[in-house]
C-alpha cells in the first residue's frame, strides 16, 4: 500500500491493519519512507488515536524493529519494571535489588530525566564510578552474578522508537496514549524478558493528569506486553507529591540506602516493596501478592536487599564506601531551610512545583542531553497530612549558586499548602490493572 | 515562537495568531521549519480545522511569500475567474474572450488536469503552436494588446503553496477546506487582480460531493479574498453531469469555438454568459447581473467574443486557422459510438465516470506532469432531461489505441441512466455567494 494511502486511512479514522503498521515501522527503521510522511502520520494518530490492538501490532512491530536480547542463558525468571516518570520516584533503586534478592532476574534499562522528573540513569551516576553502558556481555555477565543491573537501552534495541521519538519530540505527537504505550513498551519487550510490572503515575506531578488517563495508558501497555508474550501488569499509583523525601539524584540514592536499611520513607519503602512483590507474582516465584510482600519484606529486613545494592554497584564500577557511608556521595554544596508561614497541617506538596524546583537548581534538564549537577535537590522534610508550626522547616534546598537558588526556594515554598485540618488520606495504589 | 509549539496549539484546536501563521508561512518559504514540523502542523489543520480569520491570514500570508504581479500599467479592471475542477468543464475558453470583449483586462492563470478533471492549460495546448508559458513583460504586452491571457502560473508567485501542496500531495493532507482556500486564493491575490469570480462545483463530478461542503469552501474563499482587497464572488454550480457536451482537451476547444459562435450546448453558453457577467460586476464594468448578463450577450451574439478568442490564439503563437477551421485540431484519431439499451429518458450522465473515461483513454493524468494525449476523449450526446429510444447514440468516443477502448467504453455506457420518467430540471446556479 502507498504510505500516503495509509496516511490517509487513519486521517480518516479508519482502523490499520497490521502489515500497514509493519509496513510503516519498516519504512521508518530504513529510511524509505520521509520524515514527513511519518511526521503527519504520527499527527494523524495523536488526533484519530488507535484502538488496543493497533497499538500491540506497533508495539510488536517496533520491538521486532532491531535485535531483541537472548537472556536464555541466564537462569532465572526475567522480570523489569517501569515508571511513567514521576518527582522524587526513585523505587527502582529499591525494588531491583530486593527482587534479585528474592530470586529474579532484573535486566533494568532505564532513562534518564527529562523535564521536572528524574531519571535513574541520572540519579545512580552520582555514585562515583558508576557505570550505565554496559555491552551485552558485561549484561549477561551481572544477571548471571547479581542478578540485577540497570543501565542505558541499547542502540540495538528497539531503532523504531529512537526514530519515532526523536520526530514525535519537535512535532508535538509525544501525547498519544497508543504512542507512548508503544514506545514504551516495545523497548521493555525487546530486553527479552518474561515479566513486567508497571508504575503509571497519576496525578499533578505525573505527566496523566487524570486517573481516566492513566486507565487507559495502563490498559494499553498490559495489553501490549500481553501480547507479545510478556506477563504484564500495571499499578496506578498516585504523583500528588514528591515519592519519598528527596528529589535530586545523590539526595535519592542517600534516601535509597537509607530505605534499603529499613529507615527510609514509608511511602516510599512500601510502594517499592509492593512493586517488587507484583514482580515476583508476574515472574512466577510467588503465587500472590500477599505472599510476595512477605518475601520481599524479608529480603529487606533481612539486608539481603542493601547487599544486593552495594553488590550491583560493585559490579558496575561505583565506590561501594558511597553506599556504606552515604557522606561520599557529592551533596550540596550549600543548603537553605524552607520555613512553614503558619500552623497547621500540610494539606499538599505538589509535586510539580518541586520538580521545576530541582530542575532549576541544576538537577535536571530541559532538552535531551543536557548536564546535570547530582549533588543538588531539594528534601521534602514535612508531607501531606503532617503537623506543622509556622517557623517549622518544611524543607531544604541543597544548591551549588545563589542565583539559581532564589526562583527554586520561591516554587518549593509555593508547593506546599498549609491548612486548618488534617487532609483525607490518599491511598499509594490507586488501582491495579491486568492482575488476576 | 517555537515550532513545536504552534503545532502543539493547532493540535489542540486553538486559534494561531497572524504572527504564528505568518512564522509558519516564512519558514516554510526559507526552508527553517523542517518538512516533518511543516507536514505535523498540515496534518492538524486538516483534523482540526481552521476558522475564517485563520484562513484569510494563511492565504494573505502565502499571497505575500512571492512577488505580486503589478499590472498597473495596463488600463482598466484587471478581473479572473477561477473554478475549482469538473468534467468537461470548459467555460474558462469561452469567458475570458467574453469579459475581455466587454472592456475588462484578463490576466488568468490556470493549471493543468489532474485525476478525472481537466486542465485549461491542457486543452489550449491542443491548438498548433499555442504556448501557455509567458513571461511578464508579455503578459502585460498581452493584455494591453488583446485583453486576455491564459498562461501557466509563474513560479516568483505564491512561493509558500507550491512548497506546502508539494508536501499536501504526499502526506494526505489536500483534504482541508482552509488549505484549498488559501492554496487557491493566494494564486489569485498573486496575479494582482482587483476582482475574482469563483465557479465551485459542487456534485458526483465534483471535489466537493455536497452543497455544504462547497458553500463552505467559497465563504472561506470569498471571505480570503476580500480581507485581501480583491473583490470576491462565488458561484455554487451543479457537477454532477459533464459541463456541455466534450470531454478531452481538443474535443473542448472545438465546443467553445463553437459556442462562442452561438451553437454551443446551453448549459456551456449560459454559465460562461453569467460567470462573465460576475465578472463584469466585481470588476465595476456593469453595476448589476442583469445589465451585465445582456452585455455579454452582446458581445456573444456580434462575434466580439469570438474575434478575441481568434486574437487571443493568434497573440499566444496558435494557429488561428484552428479557430476558423477546427477540424485542423487533432480529434480522435478512431471513435466508437455509446447505444441505448432502452428508451426512456436520461436521468443522469455520471461526470466522474465520463471523466475516468477519458482519463482511460488518454486524455488526462494520474501523477502530475505526466503527458497526455490531446486527441481523445468523449462526446456526451444526449444530456439528462433527453428521450432517447434503445439504439439511439447517447455518446461518442473518441479513441487512439483499441486497448484503451473497452474499460473507457464501459465506464461512458455506465454513465448514462435511463429512466422512464424525465428527471427534476436541476438549476445551473445553486447558489451565489459574497454578491450584494
Amino acid at each position: 500500500m502507498r504510505v500516503v494511502d495509509i496516511i490517509r486511512k487513519k486521517r480518516d479514522a479508519e482502523r490499520l491493519t497490521r502489515e500497514e503498521i509493519g509496513q510503516v515501522v519498516a519504512g521508518a527503521v530504513d529510511g524509505s519512507i520521509a520524515d514527513y510522511q511519518l511526521s503527519a502520520l504520527l499527527m494523524a494518530i495523536v488526533l484519530r488515536g488507535m484502538d488496543e490492538q493497533e497499538t500491540a501490532w506497533l508495539t510488536d512491530a517496533m520491538a521486532r524493529s532491531g535485535s531483541r536480547l537472548d537472556l536464555s542463558s541466564v537462569p532465572g525468571p526475567k522480570v523489569d519494571k517501569h515508571s511513567t516518570g514521576g518527582v522524587g520516584d526513585k523505587a527502582s533503586l529499591v525494588l531491583a535489588p530486593l527482587a534479585a534478592a528474592c530470586g529474579l532476574v532484573v535486566p533494568m534499562m532505564s532513562g534518564r530525566g527529562l523535564g521536572h522528573t528524574g531519571g535513574t540513569l541520572d540519579k545512580l551516576e552520582s555514585i562515583p564510578g558508576f557505570s550505565v553502558h554496559l555491552d551485552e556481555a558485561k549484561l549477561l555477565l551481572g544477571l548471571r552474578q547479581v542478578g540485577c543491573v540497570v543501565m542505558g537501552q541499547t542502540d540495538a534495541l528497539a531503532p523504531a522508537d529512537r526514530k519515532l521519538y526523536a520526530l514525535r519530540d519537535v512535532t508535538a505527537t509525544v501525547e498519544s496514549i497508543p504512542l507512548i504505550t508503544a514506545s514504551i513498551m516495545s523497548k521493555k519487550i525487546a530486553e527479552g524478558i518474561e515479566g513486567l510490572v508497571l508504575d503509571v503515575k497519576v496525578g499533578r506531578g505525573a505527566f496523566m493528569k487524570t486517573i481516566d488517563s492513566a486507565r487507559d495508558l495502563a490498559r494499553m501497555m498490559v495489553a501490549a506486553g500481553n501480547q507479545s508474550g510478556v506477563r504484564t501488569e500495571a499499578l496506578l499509583t498516585s504523583m500528588d507529591a514528591p515519592l519519598g523525601c528527596a528529589v535530586g539524584n545523590a539526595l535519592e540514592v542517600v534516601e535509597c540506602v537509607e530505605t534499603l536499611e529499613g529507615r527510609g520513607p514509608r511511602d516510599l519503602e512500601d510502594l517499592s516493596v509492593l512493586l517488587a512483590a507484583h514482580m515476583l507474582v508476574v515472574g512466577g516465584v510467588a503465587t500472590d501478592v500477599p505472599a510476595a510482600v512477605r518475601r520481599v519484606r524479608h529480603a529487606l529486613s533481612s539486608g539481603a536487599g542493601l547487599e544486593k545494592l552495594r553488590e550491583m554497584v560493585a559490579f558496575q564500577g561505583g565506590d561501594v564506601g558511597a553506599i556504606d557511608d552515604p557522606a561520599r556521595l557529592p551533596v550540596g554544596p550549600r543548603y537553605e531551610p524552607v520555613a512553614a508561614t503558619r500552623s497547621g497541617f500540610v494539606r499538599a506538596v505538589d509535586a510539580e512545583s518541586v520538580g521545576r524546583a530541582t530542575m532549576l537548581l541544576g538537577a535536571g534538564r530541559d532538552t535531551a542531553g543536557a548536564p546535570i549537577d547530582h549533588a543538588v535537590g531539594a528534601v521534602v522534610l514535612r508531607k501531606p497530612g503532617d503537623r506543622v508550626a509556622a517557623g517549622d522547616e518544611l524543607a531544604r534546598i541543597y544548591y551549588r549558586s545563589e542565583g539559581r537558588l532564589s526562583p527554586a526556594r520561591r516554587l518549593v515554598a509555593e508547593a506546599f499548602v498549609v491548612g486548618d485540618d488534617a487532609p483525607a488520606a490518599e491511598p499509594l495504589v490507586l488501582e491495579v490493572i491486568g492482575g488476576d
